[in-house]
C-alpha cells in the first residue's frame, strides 16, 4: 500500500495513472489520438477559437503537503487552470500534466492527485491527453496546460473595460486567504479541516461555467478571475484597459464566515477581501444597462451571488474606494494596506 | 549586468522576457490573443488537426549548467518538443513555457534561454503565447507545452507499422549520448566544447521538417523520434503496433565521429547507437515499394542521410539483429547490452 514512485519506476507509474484515467476520467470525443504517442491530437470544432493557459503549483510555495490531501491538491491545481479558461468565456477541453516527483512520493498519492484532476475535468467532459513525469530531488510540482475553446469572437478579455461600466464580482473573494491564514495561525486545531474557509482554500470553487454563459451572453465588456486577489485583478483590468475604478466599500461582499475569521485573525475583513487570495471568483465589467442580463444568464445555471461593487472611471490606473463614512481613498495593489488607516 | 531574478521580481522579469520575444521572436498570424490575459487564444486552420505535447528539462537531471550555456539550454528544451510534433508529421505553432527559477538565477541567463526558444521556433513561424514563472528553491526547470497542426488524416502514429515494412532511420543516432559521455569522462578538456558530438548533445538537431514532408507524402506507415534511444523507440513502435523487427548490424549508420569517440570511451559504437541518447532522429516504417518516395520527399528539403536498417516482422515485441558474422541475436530495450557479448 505504501509503495513509492522509486519502487515501480516511470513506466509502472504511467500504467497506474492510465488505469485511474480509464476508470474515472471521461473521454472527450474531439480527441483523435490520446496519451501514448509523441504527441496527442484533437480535432478543433468549426467556428471556435482555441484557448490555452498554463499554471504551476510547487510544494512549499503554492501548497503545503501537511495542510492538503493529494486528492484536493489535484483538484486545486486543475481548478486554477479551469478558472483561467472560464474567465475568458471558454470551455475546458484537453489537459496536459507535467509532474515533478520526489522518489519517495507514494503511488497512491499520485493516483489521488489524478483522481482530483478528473473530478474537476469530468463535469466539462474534458480529459487529460498527455503529460510528462520527471524525478526531482526537492519539491514536487504540478504543471498543467489546459486547452479550451470558445465560439469565435466571443472571448472576453481583461483589456476592454469601458469608462462608465459597472464592476460586478461573483461570490465572496478573500475566503481562500482567510482559510490559509487560519491554518497557519492555528496549526494544532484539528477541527479546522472542516472549516468552510479552509475548505475554500483547499478546493477553491471556480466560476468557469458562469464565465462561459457570461461570454455567450455578449454583454460583458471585460472579465478576469481573482486568482491574484480582488484588487490586483481589478488593477489588471484597469491597467490593460487604460481606465480606473471607484469601489463602494459598503457594497463589497464580505461573507459572515469571513467577518468571523477576520475577528479571530485580528485582521480587517476588507483587507482579506482585497488582497492576495487564491479565490477563483470573476470580476466582470459591463454597461449599467446590461447588469440584469448578466445576472440572469448566471442565475440560469448557478446560485452564486453577483454583487455590483463600483464603476469604471476615466482615471487610468487609479482605483479609489468610497469608505463607509463617505470619504474617498485611493488604493493600489501595491498599497492595499493603506485601506486600513 | 549580473542582476538576478530576485532583484527585479516576477513582473520585472516578465517585462524583460516580453522584450526578448518582441525583438527576436516572430508572430504567428493565427494568434488572436497573445501573452497577458488569463489565457491566450488562436484560430485553428480549417481541415487541420491540432497536435499537443509537453516535455520538461530539470537541472541536474536533464542538463548540467556547467556543460551547457543558457542559450543552448533554451534551444535544446524547445527542440525536444519540436521533435515530438514533427515526429507525428505536424508543424509547430504555439508554445507555452513554464519556468521554475531559483532566486539567484541571472536575468541575462533567462533572457538567453528565451533567445534559445525563439531561435528554434522562428524557422516555423511558431511563437510563445503564454507561460508561467515560479520561484523554486532547488533545481531550475523548463516545462514546455507545444501545440502544432497537421492536415486531417495525415498524422503518422507509432502504432501502425505493418509486418514486412522496411525500417528507415535518419542521421546517426547515438551521437548525443557519446557527446555527453565525452563531457563526463574528460571534464577538464576545454576543447571538448567544440567537439561535434558535444555540439550534438548541446543543440540536438531535430527532424521536424523532415517528419512533416514524410507525413504529407502519405507513404510512412509509422514514425517516432529517437528521444529515448534508437532501440527503445523502435521498441515503442513494435510494442504499440504488435510487431517485431529484425535489424542488420552492418546497415546501422555509425558516423566516423561516433567510431572515434567509442574508441576514446572504450565503448562499443553499436551500443552507443542503440542505447539511451538524446538524439532527435526519426525512425520511419514503410512498404518496401515506397522507400524511394520517402527518400526523395526528404531529399527535397534536407541533406540528412536516410538508412534502411531492417524489417518489421510478425513476432510481437521481438527485436533481433543479424550480426556482422551472419548470426542472429535477440535484443531488447532492457537488454541492449546483450548486444555486446
Amino acid at each position: 500500500m505504501n509503495r513509492t514512485v522509486a519502487d515501480i519506476g516511470e513506466f509502472g507509474l504511467i500504467d497506474r495513472i492510465h488505469e485511474v484515467l480509464r476508470r474515472e476520467g471521461v473521454q472527450n470525443p474531439g480527441v483523435t489520438l490520446g496519451i501514448g504517442d509523441d504527441s496527442a491530437a484533437f480535432k478543433p470544432h468549426k467556428g471556435f477559437e482555441l484557448l490555452v493557459t498554463c499554471d504551476c503549483a510547487v510544494e512549499g510555495r503554492h501548497f503545503l503537503p501537511q495542510h492538503i490531501t493529494p486528492l484536493n491538491l489535484g483538484r486545486r491545481a486543475m481548478a486554477m487552470n479551469i478558472s483561467d479558461i472560464g474567465a475568458m468565456g471558454g470551455q475546458p477541453m484537453y489537459a496536459l500534466v507535467s509532474l515533478g516527483l520526489k522518489a519517495n512520493t507514494l503511488i497512491k498519492d499520485v493516483e489521488d492527485i489524478y483522481r482530483g484532476f478528473t473530478m474537476e475535468l469530468n463535469p466539462f467532459e474534458a480529459c487529460i491527453v498527455g503529460g510528462n513525469l520527471t524525478r526531482i530531488l526537492d519539491a514536487n510540482f504540478i504543471d498543467i496546460t489546459l486547452i479550451g475553446e470558445a465560439e469565435q469572437g466571443k472571448i472576453v478579455r481583461r483589456s476592454t473595460a469601458r469608462v462608465g461600466d459597472v464592476v460586478l464580482v461573483t461570490g465572496y473573494p478573500g475566503r481562500s486567504s482567510a482559510g490559509l491564514k487560519l491554518l497557519m495561525n492555528f496549526p494544532d486545531d484539528e477541527n479546522l479541516r472542516n472549516h468552510p474557509l479552509v475548505r475554500v482554500y483547499n478546493i477553491p470553487p471556480h466560476r468557469a461555467r458562469e464565465g462561459r454563459v457570461i461570454a455567450r451572453s455578449g454583454y460583458a465588456t471585460a472579465m478576469i478571475d481573482t486568482s491574484d486577489g480582488f484588487l490586483a485583478d481589478l488593477g489588471h483590468i484597469c491597467q490593460d484597459s487604460g481606465v480606473g475604478a471607484t469601489l463602494i466599500q459598503e457594497k463589497l461582499p464580505i461573507s459572515n464566515e469571513l467577518q468571523q475569521a477576520a475577528k479571530q485573525l485580528k485582521q480587517n475583513p476588507y483587507e482579506l477581501f482585497l488582497q492576495d487570495s487564491d479565490d477563483y471568483e470573476l470580476i466582470i465589467t459591463c454597461s449599467s444597462a446590461h447588469v440584469e442580463q448578466i445576472r440572469s444568464s448566471i442565475a440560469g445555471i448557478s446560485d452564486v451571488p453577483v454583487s455590483e461593487v463600483g464603476r469604471i472611471t476615466n482615471a487610468p490606473g487609479d482605483i479609489q474606494v468610497i469608505l463607509l463614512d463617505g470619504t474617498r481613498r485611493r488604493i493600489s495593489p501595491a498599497g492595499w494596506n493603506h485601506f486600513n488607516r
